[in-house]
């Protein structure tokens, strides 16, 4: 490892390590082919790539660089990496030549059929113990199957989540790593010293095997969208039967951040709430277009919890709200046909933000509950050991959804690994029954004035059905043995003795085995 | 095509057709290999396909059956077969030999690897041009798959969903075919004669291309699921607040059916809370218990809506409902934790009566909104050519979700093919219009008094939403900006010129190309 402070450029002359139109006349760093001096090597000079390079450059780490287009290298090293201790490569085997044993070679290239190639490209130049380590956004399914067909080489698979967008990159992200175990005391050392630090703890640890970083990591964004949509709905509430204007509302965000809801999210937002365009001096939130793209993690989030039965419903609905926010000439044709309530009074203001701001907090509890849940649930499907206190400290910052009262939710962890729903840990049940007269407030009142919150109502109803006894799943039951002859089971007997009634009087005993309406 | 009212049988011995220890002393119906007297040939003696073989052969047609255990062939033949136009078969050289020409093989077997193993057995015995239908709950892109590959050797291939269960099998389902275009001649004939007839007309009807006809299917199940969870929020309503038992719901519900709401499921539901249990003497919806099974038809219409981008959250709710309903065990556990709000006084009653009965009317329309809406984009996603007008008349009778509204759905679509969303046809327009503050104040006494009833007020956010010209989709946008790059569009700008703002002052023009948080 190259000393931090110490930024005297080592330039050697190689011209196997760059092109040598780039040498020339420029105070590049070269490493001689056959010297390994780079603790670790990163693949994808894209922000993100370079951001996390110049994070470990920074933390001590001499860091080989490689890009497919090799001229990114040559900009990167005579430009934001230029007198750090990162060593640029234009090929392959010369990268790998970078490299101490065991090598570690990290792709920060976009998830896909790319890393595929890149590791069928990197392999061969590969020895037995090496390790890659897949820092791209990748489905997690994608992450089991590479971990396991380069076991079978002996070559260490890691997929790592990596949170907290360009900036967290560069001064410290939320590090979710998992995969092949023997790999992390080698990575840990260096992930752990570039993630975020809150608490004197970094925010990475090792998740578990197979794709379980990757899995992690996109239940993680799962929650982002429910997060964002949350945020939005509260403006929506605030704006809508308030009147509010988008500076007031920063205010209250600011203030909002100084206690429970202090976060990351709240924060940024205040800051975009009051920021002014340039052009029309308008707030800039006036004139950005109400329609919010994704890119598939938060589906890949609904689609999964719906794969192992976990009930993520406040999450889809936040997929679900992107997706009808795209529909915006819909949406403005709609508009002109479809009904509203009649005009109702404003509430109390003071009252009602505090009843807002208790809804947000709420329901961002739900949320929470439905990804710790969901991934209880994955775990135990996929056959991986989740340390969910450790997970909770990992979200502690760096990431996007960092946010104060993760502290919380790892210490209901640390108490009872096994928690079966963050609800039940008294501080969530608490703060949830504490809440729950704000929050109902206000979701009758979207309900009553017509207000757009889809996820602060799904995220009550599922506090609502969780907390039920007994729900109206018997009526559903009682329908499927109606007219399918499924079956159902009793109360009055053990659970798995399955009963029919012939409800008609008509058909039979039949019961509905391998057709299934 | 044998007459209908033909019953008598022709007995055939054939050694090759029937075994012999079956044939000695029955009088079963025989066709000898070399005649080709049936017109269609069913493989699967489960319920489904036993009854829609009865079903055929009522309606006139001769049916050649096939089972893989052929003992199921012999029982059936010499039990409820008996006399009627149908010859059993007990190999497939015998049951292929009994068709007329174009062959028309149906299989009514449980849907997956099966229906490519009967596809793999037959296809050798039958020549070109000849027809296989695949009238299983087969997910759809399974079809396109199947479809495409026999296409290629000149076997026309089918996807037919089969709705109506058991009961609608054998008295006229509703039938959904799809697939190879050039098959409908032949099939539609069998098909529209023993389907549902509903207003003179059969509900079946050419679906389209590919995948289509299960694609439909899939969506009816959707549709069911939502139907289904929604009866029972109004139940849970009713229920909850009203303190109503079960036939007394039962009685509300019968009243219900003779209006709006005429449908199949409100009338099964009113039998059901009727409904005594032998063994307690209650009713019986109070001994079943609360856990809702499922098939994942459900399931795949969720994920397919997230993969079209079609926003239908309702049906989602509806899913995650049961997959909430399934977590018996922690409910029953959390009931004794987590707090529900305080006792509020029950409602008037009437009052309350017929403000469920809109808001069910309301979130009703709006799932099949979501449905059909979800059909259009798949539809341009996958190439096909809906008629929706069409589709309603197929789900007018026969299948589950078959109901008296549904006269309007083919009215809307028959005037106006392009229609984008049903809400938008006057009818609908109207209806939902007159509704919603009956609805909303529903969903608000729903949040209020701790019910659950997440179709119900996910529905409303779907309407609240389609109609709002301007969604809280910007903030969303910005925020994802902030901390991605990923960019915005703007107000006052046309679409698909993107912007981003240097939020912090610090960062930089940078845009998120290849990584995406």
């Amino acid at each position: 490892m190259t000393k931090p402070d110490d930024n005297t450029p080592t330039p050697v002359a190689s011209a196997h390590a760059v092109r040598s139109e780039a040498v020339s006349g420029n105070q590049l760093i070269y490493a001689p082919v056959a010297e390994a001096t780079a603790d670790i090597g990163v693949i994808g000079l894209a922000v993100m790539g370079e951001n996390l390079i110049l994070n470990m450059a920074s933390k001590g780490f001499t860091v080989a660089a490689f890009n497919r287009t090799t001229s990114k290298v040559d900009d990167f090293v005579v430009g934001r990496a230029k007198g750090l201790s990162i060593l640029g490569a234009d090929d392959l085997p010369t990268f790998i030549s970078l490299l101490k044993k065991p090598r570690k070679v990290m792709l920060m290239i976009k998830a896909g059929p790319a890393v595929d190639t890149f590791i069928d490209m990197i392999t061969p130049l590969l020895d037995e113990g090496d390790i890659i380590i897949d820092g791209g956004n990748t489905h997690f399914p994608d992450t089991v199957r590479r971990e396991k067909a380069l076991a079978e080489k002996n070559i260490l698979f890691v997929g790592a989540g990596v949170s907290g967008g360009e900036e967290g990159a560069l001064t410290g992200p939320s590090i979710m790593p998992g995969g092949n175990a023997k790999a992390w005391p080698e990575v840990g050392p260096i992930f752990q010293k570039i993630a975020a630090q809150v608490g004197g703890q970094p925010c990475c640890d090792w998740v578990g095997e197979g794709g379980a970083g990757h899995f992690v990591k996109m239940v993680h964004n799962g929650i982002e969208y429910a997060d964002m949509q949350m945020i939005s709905e509260a403006y929506s509430l605030l704006s809508g039967a308030l009147g509010l204007s988008a500076p007031e509302i920063g205010q209250i965000f600011d203030e909002w951040n100084k206690g429970e809801l202090d976060s990351y999210l709240i924060e940024i937002t205040a800051e975009i709430l009051r920021k002014v365009d340039d052009e029309t001096g308008k707030p800039m939130v006036d004139v950005i277009l109400d329609t919010a793209g994704q890119k598939g993690t938060g589906k890949w989030t609904s689609v999964t919890a719906l794969d192992v039965g976990a009930p993520a419903n406040t999450i889809a609905e936040a997929v679900f709200a992107r997706i009808l926010s795209a529909l915006k000439d819909q949406r403005v044709a709609a508009s002109k046909v479809l009904r509203g309530p009649d005009a109702v009074d404003a509430p109390d203001k003071d009252i009602f933000v505090e009843q807002v701001r208790q809804a947000l907090y709420a329901s961002k509890i739900c949320s929470y509950a439905q990804g710790f849940q969901m991934m209880e649930l994955a775990a135990a499907e996929y056959g991986w050991k989740l340390n969910f206190g450790s997970v909770a400290q990992m979200w502690r910052g760096g990431c996007i959804i960092r946010a104060a009262f993760l502290d919380k939710i790892k210490a209901a962890f640390d108490q009872n690994g096994e928690l079966p729903n963050l609800l039940l840990d008294s501080y969530f049940t608490d703060a949830v029954g504490s809440a729950q007269g704000a929050w109902r407030q206000v979701v009758a009142a979207a309900a009553l004035r017509g207000v757009w919150a889809p996820a602060f109502s799904s995220a009550l109803a599922y506090y609502d059905g969780y907390r039920s006894e007994r729900l109206s799943a018997n009526i559903l039951q009682a329908q499927r043995d109606y007219f399918g002859a499924h079956t159902y089971e009793r109360v009055d007997k053990p659970r798995g003795e399955f009963f029919h009634t012939n409800w008609t009087g008509r058909g039979g005993s039949t019961s509905s085995s391998t057709y299934n309406a």
